[in-house]
């Protein structure tokens, strides 16, 4: 058995909010799609998605069903907290073929349990959930009545409890290491491979007193043209003497990521970098002053906004989501963004990764920071000077 | 612009091939929703995938559109081969909000162009494609007819071209680099995340000339307790004194993949394990006896069955799969399978990662190759030496 990253207690009262919830909405069965919030419930762990992969939450108070490939049942048996005839696997003989799906067979064992006739809560924008998926599952499901069930489980993410938000802490030290890392192997005429190798490195082995995890974004290190592509991928390139380079890294702690921008200067830095990096410094600034219980995500976004406007600056995309337990491929929880239109009240326990990201024509430049919604105000989990890093 | 991984005629004669089998099936635009197929098709490469992206093929001779998030058409113009206007990016706007969705303003795209009312083929099994999206695509193109187009690419991507084995040649170069790190670092008392810290470093910074990039599925390094479970992922256990560690990692190379699994043993072989392995050897040895073209998948698991069974040993799960290009979560390209029923013939170009794992009750071994069928039989991509590496 892996040692399982909380207490029974907490995974309780994360039912009982779930439970909560789908109380409310009329929901009997929730069919949990979404990896993240698969783990969330049940502290199962494992690279296992490639297959489906569900969990079932019943309304009535027992134990949530793991169901995945039978081969993965151990990796089950071995992380899951449930008692072993939760975790349940179905054939091999279902993986990856043209005459049957695994649903067919989840959908069976779901009327097996008597729960086929049930109000069914489903995530329906789950990233390894397929339209043929879905269609095996509801066509397995004839009494079922189907309710829309995406982000009822994120939403509840949303608010982290202080085990979590230790975890969140380890997970910033992991990025602040990583950025540290990354000042130090990055130099004109290094690969990118090689920079990234490096950074990657830290970030898995962790620190002396516990393991990094793999992060659900893979490094970006944005340098030359490059760096007006904020999800382009390394290569053998080499940095120039000149450069001005936007790294986006994270740290993981069992699974929870905290994200961490920054940007670095090979050579001299141009005046066009030293007066974005000064307004986005400042909008941070004013985003820092504007993240605390009882405003708005959007009003945190018009804070910035009126800074980088002030110079002159624009930017399309939101300055930041929620952040806490990552599965590739993606550390946000798609719940709180940061942009016009999102009027989320931000509570206690919110954790938002807000990222200054400036791609510019053939240049840019990024600084971030992971914030807790504290009772009072907000407290930045990476601490990490925010100056660019001239590196000369 | 990135330097595309290959010459425009190869992407023409994919093209060929797609458009053929388009035309045979009635299909008059492809919505190719796969990454590792939109990758394929365009050459388009980055870490987006999670906002909606789709690649269409028109079946007359026009260039491929690629459509994404608008932030990450930027990346689309430094890595794909087309023309810049066909890289198109949806607002920002339409980013994971509940009012509205990506795929709204992608039908009305394909609409606006004229395609609406066309017979649209469509992946409807790609790991990044939701429900959710494909309703919405649906209900945007309410003239359009509907036809299955699962796999249809990637059963043209089972047939290699030489230009694809040169870079699987190269990734398998990594995979026998990494395997030989594995051996390096593993000792008892070392942590597994250091372990899988300096694996990931050595198959990210590839070779001296050409560097390594993610692999789809990350290293996994199974001892201990853990040896049962095949997708467990690492944490900070330190490896014991006596221990059994199966290794499955790979090597890839502008994204394609070659699979490498061997197994270790800390101090003393226990029988079981030699006897193990031991019948796993003679059973690779059979499979690759059974790897020619005209063979089919079936016979070629049949082969390897008649020899466990002789040594009294059984195995569920397929024992191989087509490999290739590869993005997270699968290396796998969902074609031919090493299994019973499986009656593919195979033919040359073809690439299989055969994987004889054994995961018993508490320990396991596993031993692979990647093997690439000729014209007259097969070659072994991954040339490691196949025992059990002792260090004791």
């Amino acid at each position: 058995m892996i040692e399982l990253p909380f207490a029974r207690e907490e995974y309780q009262q994360r039912l009982g909010k779930i439970r909560a919830e789908m109380a409310k909405r009329g929901i009997e069965l929730l069919i949990v799609n979404d990896v993240a919030n698969q783990h969330y419930i049940t502290g199962y762990d494992g690279w296992s998605f490639y297959t489906p992969q569900v969990v079932l939450v019943p309304i009535e108070e027992v134990e949530p069903v793991w169901i995945g490939r039978a081969m993965d049942a151990a990796g089950g048996l071995l992380t899951a907290w449930m008692k072993p005839e939760n975790v349940v696997g179905f054939p091999e003989d279902h993986v990856q073929r043209a005459d049957r799906h695994p649903m067919d067979w989840i959908a069976a064992w779901i009327v097996a349990k008597g729960w086929g006739n049930r109000h069914i809560g489903i995530e329906l924008e789950a990233y390894y959930f397929s339209p043929k998926a879905h269609v095996r599952l509801v066509a397995g499901l004839p009494n079922a009545k189907w309710h829309d069930a995406d982000l009822l489980v994120n939403w509840i993410r949303a608010v982290k409890s202080s085990p979590e938000i230790a975890y969140l802490r380890k997970a910033s030290r992991l990025a602040e290491a990583a950025v540290a890392r990354a000042y130090e192997v990055i130099a004109p005429g290094v690969r990118e491979c090689d920079a990234i190798a490096a950074i990657q490195a830290a970030q898995i082995a962790g620190s002396p007193d516990f393991a990094g995890d793999i992060t659900a974004l893979p490094p970006t290190i944005l340098g030359g043209e490059n760096a007006s592509a904020p999800h382009i991928m390394w290569s053998d390139r080499r940095f120039g003497k000149d450069e001005t380079i936007a790294l986006e890294l994270a740290g993981v702690c069992r699974r929870y990521a905290a994200g961490l921008a920054r940007t670095m200067q090979l050579g001299k830095m141009p005046a066009r970098v030293a007066d974005t990096a000064k307004a986005v410094i400042e909008g941070m600034d004013a985003v820092l002053d504007t993240v605390y219980p009882g405003t708005t995500a959007e009003a945190v976004e018009a804070a910035w906004r009126k800074v980088i406007e002030r110079h002159g600056l624009k930017k399309e995309s939101r300055i930041g989501y929620s952040i806490g337990v990552a599965y590739p491929p993606d550390w946000g929880e798609h719940t709180i963004s940061l942009r016009p239109g999102d009027k989320t009240v931000l509570q206690p326990g919110n954790v938002v990764h807000s990222i200054l990201g400036m791609w510019m024509d053939g240049w840019g430049i990024e600084i971030s920071e992971t914030i807790l919604v504290t009772e009072t105000g907000n407290e930045t989990l990476t601490k990490f000077p925010r100056d660019i890093h001239v590196k000369s």
